[in-house]
């Protein structure tokens, strides 16, 4: 990791950072191993949540600061854990400043959207060699804390899937064969799924391998109800996609000067990144809308900026990064397959390598593009996009749109500075 | 149906033919909608099996020449049925001669490879405004009757399929939501299946919209069983798909002077193919081999010609005539994903018109080729494509590959001038 390379593959405009320090992130990307460990509530895997002590989405984040969604979804949240009986009670909460939050990176997990985790929330578990990560169970496409939403039905769903559908799940997983996620996302690749923003093929994947179990492990009736949670649900493998992701980062992190990217996530207020070489700084800019598809009854005034942690999608190489892969979500995003494969090939132009498991199928099985150089991006200026949803502006109003965002540059260009400083005090 | 076309759009090569009549061919297979019916026993479908009377595939073949799977399933079938007690016994009956046969065609159902279907075999049935089609339960891609293995193992597995997983499906279909069947096809062709050789994730589908019914109304250890035979078998999806397939043919079938091909078919000795214009009559040619990819420890040598009514797939607009809609079964065939795509525009060629319900996501959504003309494939000499699997010439052997296979062009030709005759004829 000390051996700096002088660019001669790339040319010289790379001559300033590491190549063995980002071919070591990469090759933790392609050799890293998650599996499916089980669902648990928030408190049984990280210490960072407890009373009115709740995780979120994105960089760091003041109380003061946050959006109308995640101002919902803690609404949500505090009703959820009973320490507010109504809306009034948990808006005063809110206002008197009494909840800690802390970013769901740093307990090692990610929060799609809002990603509100409270102790008693369930959530997926992904094991690697070194690190145990987590992501939120996915409330579906209706009424979701994660979007904002805190009516009573959201609520009581989330409820019934803590009491009833996760300790099922739990106990499914622990007596079916051992469920390799990176395989999962691989298949689903072939399956028309680019696993972020679309998930059917690999939703229904994830029930041909559950359904066994679940039903020989628990009563007809939870067996049932739970199956029908995820059968109605197209985007139920998300979480079991992006704990994986958050996974494959960690093990690509904390390598001396590399510059390769191993968190992209907003708050719904900025947008930040975290790399390799510099340790768990974030490098934030204002978080972008997009020009999102908009959900029925929605303006663009009506979205809130970029939100959420399943930006990791992207960050090792699935999500936007596998475009050509999924067909029906570009052209539900609105774009062409020759766009898809565009897109593709311009994230190649900032990345340092192909990952050796996730394969486009249409490109003759090339690998996906893995390992966003900072630098790469400074020189190029092109920023990744990713492919993500979008939340209404308004505390309690859910999901307002989806679609492929260009994020900012300014947290690359900061950072790619900031390792370039780095580098050259080491020498 | 009498306005006889002059072929200004295609040009005066197609003046022979009656172009209202293939559009109304086309028409019937844009819009003749197949639901799932349930799943039953061959005796209740069809008057055409009995005691030693059994359904083959493919056209018309006489008992003493049959292939070996054929044989090899016939002897299965009879042991499945009890009539014979041992391969020995089974043996003997088919060498006397007292065994019936009629093509699973003339029944209005389908049967994969070698198609022999048995008084008591489970069928798929498939049921649309006018018409019920069938296609037997799928065995999985070990031993097979179907391949024409007849063992113990073999054997044994269909009795169980026939006694407990046929009716947990039937009573799951008959209280789950309806499955439209070319929606499923559409379906699958978003998820990386072309549904005649790659059926991974639409079976997936078809467990994620039966899991719960099945639950709800068969014992534990039936839905259990059940869920993990379909869950096991990647192709368990085909008669589901084909049956859906044999549904629109029918329905595209007997328009006077039609050229549209109906039924593409072999029983392992020939092929054939059926016309909308020319009734039940057979055009057929020695069956092709092709140049598949074996199974292991099969030689070429080994390698039965081309069985099965499965080809119906490519006959109404799926399967290879939706090649580029599945790179990962072209790649497993051994071709490039540009291959798929010269595939699917080749076929074209050959066609009247385009599906408006099978659509290629990497195509933008164009429709696949639908309405193959006997007169243009006589025309341009390009025959037919199909992906296809092959079984061992020996009886009781079992699987030998599976590939492209270009189908022989005589039929074809033959059925193009018994058109042009029978169209002057009216005149």
């Amino acid at each position: 990791m000390t051996e700096h390379g002088h660019g001669q593959a790339q040319g010289s405009e790379y001559s300033m950072y590491d190549e063995g320090a980002s071919l070591a992130s990469i090759e933790a990307l392609n050799s890293a191993v998650a599996h499916l460990d089980g669902v648990r509530r928030a408190v049984d895997v990280t210490t960072l949540v407890g009373e009115r002590r709740f995780l979120h989405a994105g960089p760091p984040i003041e109380l003061e600061n946050i959006p109308g969604p995640m101002r919902g979804a803690i609404i949500g949240g505090l009703i959820f854990e009973g320490d507010a009986a109504d809306v009034a009670s948990a808006e005063a909460i809110v206002d008197s400043g009494e909840v800690e939050l802390s970013p769901c990176h740093a307990a090692g997990g990610l929060g799609a959207m809002a990603g509100i985790v409270t102790p008693n929330m369930p959530v997926v578990v992904a094991r690697s060699s070194k690190f145990t990560t987590f992501s939120g169970l996915n409330e579906g496409t209706g009424g979701a804390i994660r979007y904002g939403s805190y009516d009573a039905a959201t609520v009581s769903k989330l409820r019934w899937m803590t009491d009833v559908m996760a300790p099922a799940l739990n106990v499914a997983i622990e007596s079916a064969e051992p469920i390799d996620l990176v395989e999962l996302v691989g298949e689903g690749l072939r399956r028309g799924d680019e696993c972020h923003n679309r998930l059917a093929a690999t939703t229904a994947n994830l029930i041909t391998r559950l359904a066994v179990s679940l039903i020989e492990t628990a009563s007809t009736e939870s067996a049932a109800a739970t199956l029908r949670a995820l059968a109605d649900n197209p985007h139920a493998a998300l979480p079991f996609t992006i704990a994986m992701g958050k996974a494959l980062a960690l093990h690509a992190h904390g390598v001396t000067g590399s510059p390769t990217v191993t968190a992209m996530a907003g708050n719904g207020r900025d947008f930040g990144i975290q790399v390799s070489g510099l340790g768990d700084e974030w490098f934030v800019a204002p978080s972008p809308i997009g020009t999102p598809v908009l959900a029925d009854g929605v303006s663009m005034d009506d979205v809130n900026p970029t939100m959420g942690d399943s930006l990791i999608a992207e960050t090792v190489g699935f999500g936007a990064f596998a475009m050509s892969a999924a067909p029906a979500i570009m052209s539900f995003v609105g774009g062409t397959f020759e766009e898809s494969l565009q897109i593709v090939e311009e994230m190649r132009s900032i990345c340092d390598g192909e990952s050796t498991r996730f394969l486009l199928p249409s490109q003759n099985y090339r690998g996906t593009p893995i390992g966003i150089n900072v630098h790469r991006v400074a020189q190029s200026g092109v920023a990744p996009v990713v492919n993500n949803g979008l939340a209404h502006r308004e505390a309690g109003r859910g999901r307002a749109g989806a679609g492929i965002t260009r994020l900012p540059i300014e947290p690359f260009l900061a950072a790619s500075s900031a390792l370039a400083r780095a580098t050259s005090a080491e020498k």
